[in-house]
């Protein structure tokens, strides 16, 4: 919660730093007024408690309601949360409020999107590093509420030896070696595979989990069954909505998809406040 | 320079926090490696001194060029920066300069396109309050470097006096009497109309800029010819890359485009390392 | 208020740092006392916000209350607020509360000083960017209690272009052709004048706001019949009390004063607690 | 030093948050010019050192050199400092340098004028806690460059005893024991005393230092002969230039004086660019 | 309490960073539990407030109370105290909770130790600067809960000159002679003597405090009768607990052990959840 | 290096704070001195970079050269680096240093003793998360450079699931199972046991890693049995350099020990400044 907290706090700071000089410069006497915020096009909802706590950052006395939890699927129209407090506050919080509340929304409809596109298979749709610099927790947090699984939250806490380490290392057998006489025992030591022969490379070694990169659909099915349940299998590379079923039906376990935060598009959602 | 390096040095933090285990645990000697960024898709680039700003956070001592210049447009293919460095700090660094690069670049690439599109008119593509929380100063950077202008940063350093304000203001003429008494005399003043009467207050009340929100081309039309001069006039609402060609052609001198910043898909560039 | 709240934080880790070791080392029982603030001379009062907030980020549950309102001209003698909480916790909370309310109301005063010499006139007093670094938020807004308006905030939220940016523009009708293509349509752009010339090449550039920069009383006067209402007209420099008037006289709209935040001499304010 | 980098780096930001929008506006081509820092009346110069960290601060291939010291007595007109480095950044920290420098020259001038009020008795001058909340460190700096002594820096590092205290300990004796049974052996002692009946009672607590709070010349040269020696002597309250001498030939110790930091009037400084 | 929330909230983002990923995966439903802290040896405890701080940093709704004041001495299989809130925050702050108050218990039961050891003499039983970075305000005081003095915070409130000081200014007396000319009048002047030699130049200085710097027994017992009550006594190097009575009984005035802090084993406290 | 930066930025600010007054009491001429960090007793060496770093941060211009590497044992006596640069910063930074690298060689010094008390076996020591709140990357670092393994960091890189998280999700087959399902697949999980009936569900269960938890050795051995290499298996609770022989000898994987970081008692490392 201090992360999101910290976040709220930045972006607050960020677009109101000395002030809303607009309303300052109205003198308006303080009143009370309520509202809500309305889906304008059908989503998987994402992120309510989060803009319930930029508003109550600004106004610690407002109320905030819902009806919806993140990961419900809404139409257009949608009522998605009623509140009431300060007008002014309200007015200073809504831009933050909104641009977190779409955004979150934007990666759990696209997360969802592919895990409806996997349904019935056993591919779990996992997330890569490619967030948002600064709102990485908040971006984890809307794949899992799209129904996707997280990836390693950064370099820090999952262990994936790439084509780089490899070679730097002297080859597979060598950098699983090294590498599992280090690391905590609570990590599982994954590889980034480019071929079939690095695959029973990754085997010998006895890796966890075999990333099979930028593979293409045969090379894939292979994979798998030489792989054997012996090992985590990881797709990575050219997905998308068109090709995810495809990649899943090789038998994979795991598929990531880099654009579920990098380039999902912001759902469109509005603040409306009543007797303003 | 000062925001910059701390959007840098958070967006590090949150990737390597404790470190990155996996080269930790490979136990490399330091060794120094070449690379090139590449460009995987046409696109206005943007974010060269962000990228090499991130790497020398890591290591000082590397060094980085490019025969570019933010803004400029370039083919997928295209080798955008050269640098050599420590390799496990290169490794460290390439997914925080990469994901601040790709949005920035995306940002840039989409607002060209904007700026394209109504080339010819006298109307300017202007961002709006919808950024990235976090990185608006990356973004708005990158709508200028797209070639578009920048609307106000925050709340803090611009007056738009919407509908919101006008009703509890008491309308239109006390709303812009009020807010001219008391800003600083170096700011202008906005006001959202939403008809042509609203039009005709804001020019009698003498705002210096109106904004026409989510009106159809004739009205749009109309306002222009109203106001004949005596305002600067923004056109927002309802702006994509198939309808601004038109609204431009209605004699607005401003278009706000909120998907500048909240919807750029990522640009695809790639880092390799050679020789590592 | 984020910003306020951080620079009372700041001022008291400044004072109190590991403890306050006099009332530590006295190893008093807690106990509730209450106590008053009181004018030591006329003023116009500021700060009775902050000096609660003070308090109140020391003991939470003080109570604090006041029948005066930021701006009210008191006499010496008048009791300013009235309060009641943990004793030790008011003490360690006196100096910073009155180091800020001393400072504020010194700049108020100051500030209402100048606003009536020149009563009747249309001129404006406003404030600069000679603040005392970290309090500007604070003095600021004591200018506006006193009467006067706020000139641009910082570098960031204002255009004005002086003498040494003319110089390497190459004139002042490329200064302002430059920055108009570039800054949002939001803000104005003010130029430093040294002549009449220079006001004459302003106006021609179109300029928001002209600055007459250190010029005597029939300059100003002639500047003031050249623009003829076609932009508004500050005087800077070499004002005083004593010159103020005369300056207003000539028909300038704005007056900025250094003084007013850098030369305030404080006022006098004490604290009393009542059967400590 | 690291607190001084702390209020230059919060200053700037204060000043620039997201840039020169002025200078920005400008498209200058980067270039190096020479100026120089020059004292606008006669002052004891003060803050040299942190005007260089200014703009070392935003330009650290700038040069600065200056033939005086901090603390030296200049007449009108003398240059203090020439520097050279980037237009563009030195006019960026014009401000926040000479908003420091003409504040701590001011604080240095002030107490250089105490000082030589009360040249030839024994009696120090000293300052109080009523400094610019957030500039304590180089206010207190700034006292001594003048040649002044300060007292403690805050809560934390001296034990002074008021009324408050006393009556809520039970009497100056106990308030005393108290005390000294519990503060690191390296601390004295200082107890304020408002008759010479508490002055004798202070006496024979024990008390290392024993303040004259707001007593008249008769009274205070009284306490001076009944404490012969045995504890420093603090004059405080109603201390101006006028009254300073006859107080110091009292035959005090010390005299505290909270005016030279609450209420020096700044310095005129102003800075030059050459060639600019 | 700043420094010490400052703190713990470090603490508790050391330890959860992005959350407690156990209690996350496992789902549960949010449920409020009762437990207690208990200790595992007998000690003096220390921390209490401390461990409550930890727990309403994550929990504000919890309650907590305890029947034991810091600095009880208590047995094995004492219940500390007892508390009830939220399962999965009291789970979250557990480890920080212990670690904390299991390294200050451990501080004040070592220091309850030395000052038994030296009841009966009038030596102190005093702190030094070796403590765990960080950590220093909590350990200082919990050597006060312990029966303990403290010596300087820092370097920055209190004077100790040392051989390196001594040599460098060229003698005791010249050494002692600037630091009185510079320092506030509220602070002491400690020296590290080495000598008898040493001593006597240290009372001829007027120094108000005489460190004897690992000197044996029998020149400690020379020193005190030298100086003879003309400044405070404090024994430093070699102290442990076998040698410090004996230390004591040479009639010196302070004994500083650097083992207090920097050597303490934490006590053995655990957390039981009832019903959870 | 980011999060030991900020330790010794913490570390630095907690001991100086406003200033050495001590030093700048004595008004010294800046001058350069050289000195050597001594080993007092024999030790593991930790920390000589963490040293070097907290000069360096006081005199970037320092020399700092050591023959030594972390993980080195030494006799008392041994130099274990020289170095030159400012008196005094090396004055106010010798504490720092001290205190950061004396507790480091104290965790490398302990883990060293139990890695050779189960040499032989196939047992590792690892750490807990009983570290001094704030050094946990720090101690973790010197219980690797002693021969030791690291567990989790803390609460966001591990799984390991608890009596209470077992209790409140109904069972070890239900918490495999929930944990399973919302894991990063980079994890594995660790579950507590107190029982064999503990350990044969957990196995069922598919845990990747058994702790067993305070079990005597004989369960212990049988734990392993059934286990036969199907999990790994961690010894925790009631170890001490007595006991840990007999407990590697069991056959478990992995042995935690709390007391590596929470008591390990300080090395004896002295600092001396040749010609000062």
């Amino acid at each position: 919660m201090h992360q999101i907290d910290r976040i709220i706090s930045n972006a607050l700071e960020e677009d109101i730093h000395t002030g809303d000089i607009t309303t300052q410069s109205l003198q308006l006497v303080q009143r009370t007024v309520s509202g809500f915020l309305k889906a304008k096009e059908g989503m998987t909802v994402c992120g309510l408690q989060v803009a319930e706590r930029v508003f109550k950052a600004l106004d610690k006395e407002m109320t905030f309601s819902s009806e919806l939890t993140d990961g419900d699927q809404v139409d257009s129209g949608t009522i998605l949360a009623t509140f009431a407090g300060d007008a002014a506050q309200l007015l200073q919080g809504e831009r933050v409020a909104l641009n977190l509340m779409q955004r979150m929304s934007g990666v759990a409809t696209l997360t969802a999107q592919y895990v409806r596109a996997v349904a019935g298979t056993k591919a779990r749709i996992v997330d890569t590093r490619k967030t948002t610099p600064g709102l990485r927790v908040l971006e984890k947090y809307a794949v899992r509420v799209g129904g996707g699984i997280n990836h390693r939250t950064g370099l820090y806490d999952g262990v994936l030896i790439k084509e780089n380490h490899i070679a730097a290392s002297g080859g597979i057998m060598e950098a699983v070696r090294r590498s599992r006489s280090y690391i905590p025992h609570t990590l599982k030591i994954e590889i980034e595979t480019e071929s079939l022969a690095d695959v029973q490379e990754a085997l010998s070694a006895g890796a966890d989990i075999i990333m099979l990169d930028n593979m293409d659909l045969l090379t894939m099915g292979e994979a798998v069954r030489i792989i054997a349940g012996r090992a985590v299998i990881e797709a990575s590379g050219g997905v998308n909505l068109s090709t995810v079923r495809a990649i899943a039906e090789t038998g994979v376990d795991i598929i990531s998809v880099g654009a579920l935060t990098h380039s999902a598009p912001a759902m469109d959602i509005s603040m409306l406040l009543e007797g303003a």
